[in-house]
């Protein structure tokens, strides 16, 4: 078997959280067929003292506990080889969206810190130039779930692990837009049937359609994506 | 042991992915304890010929296969007895935050509907009035690692699952502002000592100070946040 073309590994307290639903469906097949490997790094084993001690109170006062920079760095120092980017989970990150994912699924590696508690030592961040990635403005137990959210997404864009037959292009993001509705059989259904374009085999008139859709759920739903989309269309007509 | 306080009921193609993560730490702990509850049902399951088929191809072509509505429906049916929300999972839903999480932590149920493949077909969501949840712009594989990754948010907003001594309120997203830096021992590490501010017992100048970070690294990173922050600072001031 050739070397995976994806090396993922995760620094975590939970190592037994891993491969979890990574193990299965799209991201374990493509596991299991070496187009990618995961390794976790228990960083409990890096703990310096009898106690295993991994974390300890903040300084200048507040709740929860701080993970030590020296654990962490002893953790990062045996697992990153200075291939591909660390990666930090936190809300205080840049927030995840497909184009980074795109950018991540061509490195050669990537390595993930998973914070626990109230987080990790800033100095230990700083040393490291860790990437800062938030998947969303909520709070997690820690950063485990993200970092399984952020491999299913990078993982179904390394080459190979989506086959020829499913498309990577038309969908979700690719146009700015949210997606427009799916209908499959039966053709009518709890009696309502499929809306009649989709029937009609005119395909210029079914893009039409699609298209309409997703612009007017866009701007219903997300004035963030349709303002943006907007401006692109005007760059566009201007650029003409 | 008495009932849960919070029932949560997954449809999924994949159930072997549950509890997953779910099964350790926090989460896993609180569903030792009974204070909350994960129950799996197989979408395959509610398929109606001899192969279990579960999608079909679109209409109106394009790439990919569509989840059909009437196994939808069926597993629906089986599932969601009516008590708290029906979630789907998709990018065309709203974005979770923290105070959708926080709210969804005081339903007595929540099913959440995994897609997989291009989707779910619309009419089976419209017939349930699903609540679309987005958790970020990016594509996954299946609502899978998203139903994991919201259910660990909102787990630990259930009553008893965080202990008194951790707070919940002194976190992310409450003030509107990312989080300022944590330090904790080594007081001197990688000769990079903590900031003396946090060393100096006074607490009105650590509150100061911290909240200055905060200020300053949200503003810098999230300037979305920083105007809805700045808006909110000015009401309370003309307010007084």
């Amino acid at each position: 078997m050739t070397a995976p073309a994806f090396k993922a590994t995760v620094l975590t307290l939970f190592p037994e959280m891993f491969p979890g639903p990574l193990g299965h469906s799209l991201a374990g097949k493509a596991l299991k067929d070496g187009l990618w490997s995961l390794e976790t790094v228990d960083i409990r084993a890096h703990a310096r003292d009898k106690h295993r001690t991994v974390d300890d109170t903040p300084f200048g006062g507040g709740a929860g506990m701080v993970m030590r920079p020296d654990v962490v760095d002893a953790a990062i120092t045996a697992a990153h080889p200075g291939e591909g980017p660390l990666i930090y989970l936190t809300p205080r990150g840049e927030v995840l969206r497909q184009p980074r994912v795109k950018a991540l699924a061509k490195e050669p590696a990537v390595t993930i810190l998973c914070g626990r508690y109230e987080g990790v030592d800033q100095r230990v961040l700083d040393k490291h130039n860790a990437l800062e990635i938030s998947i969303g403005d909520f709070v997690l137990s820690g950063g485990e779930a993200a970092a399984i959210t952020l491999l299913d997404a990078v993982v179904r864009m390394v080459p190979g692990v989506v086959g020829k037959t499913e498309s990577l292009e038309d969908e979700s993001f690719e146009t700015g837009l949210l997606e427009y509705p799916l209908y499959t059989r039966p053709q009518v259904w709890n009696d309502v049937p499929v809306p009649d374009v989709l029937m009609s085999g005119h395909h210029a008139n079914i893009d039409k359609w699609r298209r309409q859709q997703a612009e007017d759920i866009t701007r219903q739903r997300r004035p963030d994506l349709w303002s943006g989309y907007v401006a692109a269309q005007k760059q566009e007509q201007e650029g003409q």
